[in-house]
């Protein structure tokens, strides 16, 4: 109940800060007997790690996962799995500047209302980096579905759009680029943009598409924990994430029921999908495909007035090692959450 | 854990189908000597109920609401409050028709996937009709924040939409027409178009957005229960709910760090409030707002072929009394989901 | 979290108090597709209610259960089931008397400290009468494992025991007496003790026994959730319960592990079974059972001391029908409790 | 919901298997601002630990705890704490003779029954290794509760019982002696009969009192998650244990009304405590008094005959490094869960 759980039967549970000795967490629930696939797990973390190409933070880190417990001879036993990632290349002074400050749109204001204590460093437990727990939660939950597929990409950078339906795309060239765009006139565009902004100490925002197929039919609990609800939760519990809709989404609040219902054919599959694979909030057996929306970061290179925690104005200029844009580095972790939720919902059911 | 239980502290507990005896609920974590006040409890059980005006399900029910439990001498006791209201308009004989077909983008098929067995008649517990108690419990959960105030309303209607902010328009005026569009001229437009619809025979989706003052800084439980995400899931699960956005939502996907930044005044507010009142996850004091994608309802007065549960195409023709357009009957809905968000989280904190 | 749920995959929600309009509950997560029968829960609640011997309150109550939802048919949908049974013979004048006063070892001044309010009729939330939806829920719970016997009898009453192993018991006989004790030369001492209890205006104490056969292997949830643990807290919190043990219980710490150990058959089965049916809190297919302690009633017949809400020390005589030994009403109450916990646990398994 | 988690609000989970590289855990919900008195956590560790006194196992192992997140300059932030005890002195040699075996009485038969693989060595997750856990939350649990006091102490080894009422015993001498039972003459005879045993090859069981004072009255969540049927979870979740008992306990079943009932002082006090500081589930500021019941220890230095996993009766010695007695040790985690549970119920309050 005290917010770092996510799960109900299939559960993660995180911990860790950017800037303390490791950041880990907890699965709890996994089935016994998966043999599991290290490189598999180690993949996703490489494609989340900083560093990774010229258009993300330059900050070093292995981010080398390090299992101890639940697993024996390579397979899960079916107790929890503990797991740890050190945190290697902390700048603490990097942050210093920022001890007393409060970023324009981050969370040390509301962490320090709520707590009244705050690791400022590297924004503390609000940092991304506690995403990393997630992607391994995240690439082990694939495990117990290994029929699923999951592939999410990046389908705007600002103003740039993929203009196409995800049908049209071919997933295998997702990791093809930096930008994690399929498409690749689109992600020429997207790059070049992200540089753009980067030079001018800027950031931008973008929305990540994610497809899911083979999911049986039948997943989903309602009337509250419908399996969309679910899905859009988990996706609003990533940083940055202002927005979600599957299916038709909010195209669909514009259109009439006799273009938007969806035909049946006789197997129970449909002729067009605008439900998103999801009916009643149970899942139909078709594509679930969803949208999530991500403000730019809001670290930026440029001079920004702001308030320190005496309530003075004070002026503050970007420091440290940020993305121009979050969304290459997002798409694992929209895909390792996606699997969380399909996991937890499979073993539910 | 099986669906029908939203909240951990302050938790609301519904059963129920359209055509049974009674739909109700439970309402558990109330806290004690809370004077109620049923009269605002009936109100907005009167917001959503059918045949409250021309452009709504003409079905008549009185939905009135019996308390059971936890209420003595009309203050709440800390017991948990049981409640039912009847169901006294059942027309079990329009439903005999869809016994053994699936209507198209319904819950038909995925409930019978999921279940093996469903009570058909008006959608049993997919129909519209649980949401009766959500609007009980979320009712109560006013009662909980006083202090709160928290005003949904239709803001688009198809490709109609209202064009100002949120900041121009006078609430005061969201229940003086039909539509609950506190725009005078964007609602008479609104109305004029929903009745066209439904003389097609056919339905139309569009938006409700969501406005929230005066809710106290620091709710919210980082880092899976963010506020947003848990607004989010409660959205999502209300029936026919397609997105979900928060602040600049998709619109924020689009921007730039500089543009998008809130700056803080002195006091701890912000010049602006793109990030829509939670930051980090957690409300800043600043106003929530969100706007809800409802698609067009699925049940449509035209011809449509479909299947049966023998995999045969069979044609079907909408019977039963439906509504054109949710939108303006789940305005109260969205209040009351987003009130039960709010008590939970004011309790837990 | 707020007390009145019971279970995490098949849930029991109770409210009501004993002088509101109905005691009642909700189901949820029940397998659907399962013929209820009816005349198997209403046995249960007659077994339970008052007035159905010499030896119990002489209170006079139907009790009995009318379903709201969940089932279409006579068959559970996989919905949830509401249900209520209404409280048809309150006399709430018999507790005018103690409004303002604090009945000793009564839950009164607990209550009136925690919550500040106290519906004082009757005992209100805590009164006994709330067992009668643990009933409902435990009948139904019995139907999802249909192939398990739970059988519950009464032990003890006061100092006079059953001195056979329960393997030298004949179950069938448990109904035979009004004591439920399946002894029957130990029923009639129980028996005639408890009326000669009540003349002198006294209560008495006991123990049930439950065993439980055909579990099969592989229940519980190591490390907290152990099956005993469950079994222990579903019984420590029925009305005035104050102790639990399971297989050797108390006995076994007086033992030495050549002793106690159960050694195993080339089945798995085991030689003995000190260990209860249960091995590192996971049951392994032997007979489950347990022992519960329950203290004589509080309310008694006599002139007692006690202090009203101001402080003052007064005078009060019991009054209201009460049971001068909740035993032999106790015993189908923790067979309920039983059923509800391996009901649960079969389903997360 | 797969067992591995403590709580509601203040939450602990456990991971970690006896020949993993670590035991460790995250404490979820834990108030910020707490300045921790970290030789207090390792005070208790160290009561816990092997190789303490001759009269437990000489398994040598410094269990020194490393925290890793949630502590900020000595003071909890309000985030998750996640930390480790890492494993140094496993012998996994000493289990492969136990590797197709399945030791009686032991969780090895239910483990592979319920989970299909097992971790034999060392017992795996079933270890009472993974009580280190527990007793790092206990030690941060009772800092949250500084105003309460939690002493547990050794009541009987065996036959061998301390014949005083607790109030007549002065726990500062709980640590004077390695049996943890606070009245010397006692204390003595029960060390000399646990050597006794020792050089039997033998174990032997007992039992461990805990009396909690300063509590204060309203902790408790009626009706299923009473004070006392949470506590009685706790302590049955705790490895050996068979029975649980609060106040007047299995006592109280035979007693009569007129001698169990406490009666009030004006100050709502009482004057005798039978109830055990809890009526109705609450607590009323009285002293918490409970007893648990630890069954002998399963493994012993004496030849058993058993199966193996391929249904064949073979014959087995004990080896590895046991506690003939396993209470003295046990003191601690009573004392640790204790304060898990109360900690949370305040929290909730």
């Amino acid at each position: 109940m005290a917010g770092n759980t996510y799960g109900r039967k299939f559960t993660l549970t995180t911990f860790g800060e950017s800037h303390g000795p490791a950041i880990g967490g907890v699965i709890d629930g996994c089935p016994p007997n998966i043999q599991l696939d290290f490189d598999a797990i180690q993949y996703e973390l490489n494609r989340r790690k900083p560093g990774q190409s010229a258009i993300v933070t330059q900050r070093k880190e292995p981010d080398e996962v390090q299992f101890l417990s639940g697993i024996f001879e390579g397979k899960t036993t079916g107790a929890p799995i503990g797991f740890i990632v050190p945190n290697t290349n902390q700048k603490s002074d990097d942050y210093s500047h920022i001890k007393d400050v409060y970023r324009p749109s981050h969370a040390d204001y509301t962490y320090d209302v709520k707590y009244g204590i705050r690791d400022y460093r590297g924004g503390g437990r609000s940092s991304a980096r506690e995403t990393i727990s997630r992607v391994v939660g995240g690439a082990i939950a694939r495990q117990v579905l290994p029929q699923v597929t999951i592939n999410a990409f990046t389908s705007s950078v600002g103003d740039i759009f993929i203009d196409k339906p995800y049908q049209d795309l071919d997933f295998s060239l997702i990791e093809s680029n930096a930008v994690r765009c399929p498409d690749a006139a689109t992600a020429a565009k997207m790059e070049d943009y992200i540089k753009e902004i980067r030079k001018q100490g800027d950031t931008v925002g973008g929305t990540v598409t994610c497809v899911i197929k083979n999911v049986p039919a039948g997943l989903g609990e309602p009337v509250f924990d419908k399996l969309h609800a679910e899905l859009g939760k988990a996706m609003l519990s990533i940083n940055a994430v202002k927005g979600f809709e599957y299916g038709s989404g909010f195209c669909g609040a514009k259109m009439k029921g006799s273009e938007h219902n969806d035909a049946f054919n006789a197997d129970g599959s449909t002729k067009t999908n605008l439900s998103g694979g999801i009916q009643g909030g149970i899942s139909n057996g078709m594509d679930i495909y969803f949208r999530v929306a991500f403000k730019p970061v809001a670290t930026i290179m440029q001079t920004q007035e702001t308030i320190n925690n005496a309530g003075e104005i004070v002026e503050m200029q970007g420091r440290g090692r940020h993305d121009p844009c979050v969304v290459p580095r997002a798409v694992p972790i929209v895909e390792a959450m996606a699997a969380l939720v399909l996991a937890d919902f499979f073993l539910i059911k």
